[in-house]
């Protein structure tokens, strides 16, 4: 028996059966037997060990055709509770959700992500007690958190690593300063990434292609391929911001490279912009709110913004050949001028496979995609088959 | 028992557990046991019908600290032969490999796969027939095929859809012509995702996330990112060949747009370059040999392709954040000229993160990726989990 051998994990273990309850749908020992391939006995020993640790629950009978009905099992969500945290560069959004992402408090606030690791996880901490208490439940409920971060993350560490909008977080042990806080796991990713899964699981659960494209302080993406998140080789996957933008540009950008599209079609890009009109413009927000109240010049300038995105974007479905393309952020709430400039670009640039089956839409979890992924992602790493095989060893 | 429970396969069945011996490493019975869970008896079972359809030999007896010594399994790839073939827009590369991807015969001919389906796939049956024989082996032996095109190719159908370099192939139905004459299961795919495949199963296996690039009459690439190719919603992942050059260009391309990158950067675009300033230039064929021949401007003509294909890669390396990048291709034998210039403009245009990783090479199997691809894609249809079950059953 060789070290290879040894470590190989044994299929349909109790988590692996775990996983198929995870749907929600109450199933009998049965059930289970016959899509696991397993005995009946082994079935029972591993349903009594998921009733111990509360994560799955009786759920009534099935209907029989004669002698004493089954018994049947599901998956119990509100076991346990997740803390999601979506930190932006100037606002936070915390939620307290079950194991199914069900939200059960919710917070939001303005912040300064400058303002650094200490100061801001410290805050996220004392919200997140409180929202903990505010859901009814005690901060041993808590099984883990997810945070979603406005820059690059090395996934397999949780830092950050050299991110342009976040002075004084790089290299921060994030996973590290809120587990000792909170003495759970940690998991950490690109904000746009958490915002991605959010919107999928919640919105597209169905569709196996998916870019999720955040247009705001800065632009990036992430990309489902398959069905799963697809983060790269170091985590950067999807950052479409340091793109060159087709057709060029000498504006600098805060990388250090010019032409950059987070240069010419981020909120702070469009403001400078109007406000070299005259209009009255410093941000993103500005920028919605001149939208909102009719401004030509405002709208002309998201419609421009939105052509610059999909010239890249355009590559994008070369590259990936999505189903969906969902454009979020604040400057997405500005309304249908950013996606219809998108779309103009995007059509006329991609070869017709790609774009004959291609929606191009706005977000529809909008503020929320963040917190309801970073939900996701905090959840699926405790219901994870091997997290619940050492769970009930 | 409702539908979804009726159909879900059943986990570490016989197929489940072939795919353990695919390695090509001998086992025991027992061994099989620790790692499935399984019991012993269903273990002898299913080596028992494994080793009935061939696919599973004995290889021996395993060392014993007493008693009779274990005796020892492992996948037989020599039970069926698989045809692979890659075909260009102007070659044709058939190879009879085991089901392990070991070339036992090859040939290799110019063609022109503007002759269309029926011509070129009759050529492809006779050659197909006549390498098997040269293996030794009778048409009794072929388990699939595994088909290259060049250009989009539908998945989930074989099909070509509007192939913009090959005439007369739009939705022919390969798999259907090819199947009718060999009575095997066929699949294909673009070329380009072949090479890819090919690439990274005998020269980087251990690499997660790898963009394999092709260079030739046409330019794609083929996407492997957490250890599998993706194809994207209908199949187009990787078409990077139609994306606009940052920079731009008004020069028309095949597809109807202008300023794609094939237009300004394959191996017919170089040559036009070179053939305007009177050198003797008609394709990448002629490229190629001005190059090694020491010519100053081919090779200059050469390095500016790399930096045009090198700014669009800059834009893949962003969203797609590969470890390893392998440029292959017709246009690759020119020699380092090419790379240079991919090398300049990706490791200049990209963030640290992304690029502190990252190697760009050229192709180690360079004409034979493709053959090996297909005979990849092939061997895997057959000895896939539910294939095995099915076959065994």
């Amino acid at each position: 028996m060789d070290e290879l051998l040894k470590v190989a994990p044994r299929p349909t273990g109790a988590g692996e059966m775990f996983q198929l309850l995870r749907d929600g749908r109450p199933r009998t020992r049965a059930d289970l037997a016959v899509v696991t391939g397993q005995s009946r006995s082994t079935i029972a020993a591993r349903i009594d060990a998921l009733l111990a640790s509360g994560l799955v629950s009786p759920s009534g009978e099935a209907s029989s055709t004669g002698g004493r009905p089954p018994s049947t099992f599901r998956f119990n969500p509100a076991a346990r509770v997740v803390l999601a945290v979506d930190l932006g560069a100037t606002h936070a959004r915390l939620a307290v959700t079950d194991l199914a992402g069900e939200v059960l408090a919710e917070h939001a606030e303005g912040i300064a992500i400058a303002d650094g690791p200490q100061a801001v996880l410290a805050r996220v901490v004392e919200l997140g007690r409180r929202l903990i208490g505010e859901a009814g439940r005690s901060v041993g409920d808590l099984a883990s958190v997810g945070v979603g971060l406005p820059g690059p993350v090395e996934h397999s560490s949780g830092r950050p690593i050299n991110p342009p909008i976040m002075p004084g977080w790089d290299d921060a042990d994030v996973p590290g300063i809120l587990g000792r806080a909170l003495d759970v796991p940690v998991l950490v990713d690109n904000d746009v990434n958490i915002m991605a899964l959010g919107e999928h699981r919640t919105q597209w659960p169905s569709v196996d292609h998916l870019l999720f494209v955040k247009v705001a302080t800065g632009i990036g993406a992430g990309i489902i391929a398959d069905g799963s998140l697809r983060r790269g080789a170091q985590g950067s996957a999807g950052d479409v911001g340091h793109i060159a933008v087709p057709g060029g540009s000498d504006r600098p950008c805060r990388c250090g490279n010019t032409g950059c599209l987070e240069a010419v079609a981020s909120g702070p890009a469009i403001a400078t912009d109007l406000a070299a009109l005259g209009l009255d413009a410093a941000d993103g927000a500005d920028v919605v709110a001149l939208v909102r109240s009719g401004d030509l010049e405002a709208s002309r300038a998201v419609r421009e913004a939105g052509r610059r995105i999909g010239g890249v974007l355009a590559a994008c479905v070369s590259m990936l050949n999505p189903s969906v393309i969902v454009i979020g952020g604040q400057v997405a709430e500005a309304g249908e001028h950013l996606i219809a400039g998108i779309r103009e670009v995007v059509y006329r640039r991609s070869l017709p496979l790609a774009t004959q089956h291609l929606r191009i839409v706005a977000s529809r979890t909008m503020g929320r995609a963040g917190v309801l992924g970073a939900s996701a992602m905090a959840a699926d790493h405790v219901l994870s088959a091997a997290a619940i095989d050492s769970l009930i060893a």
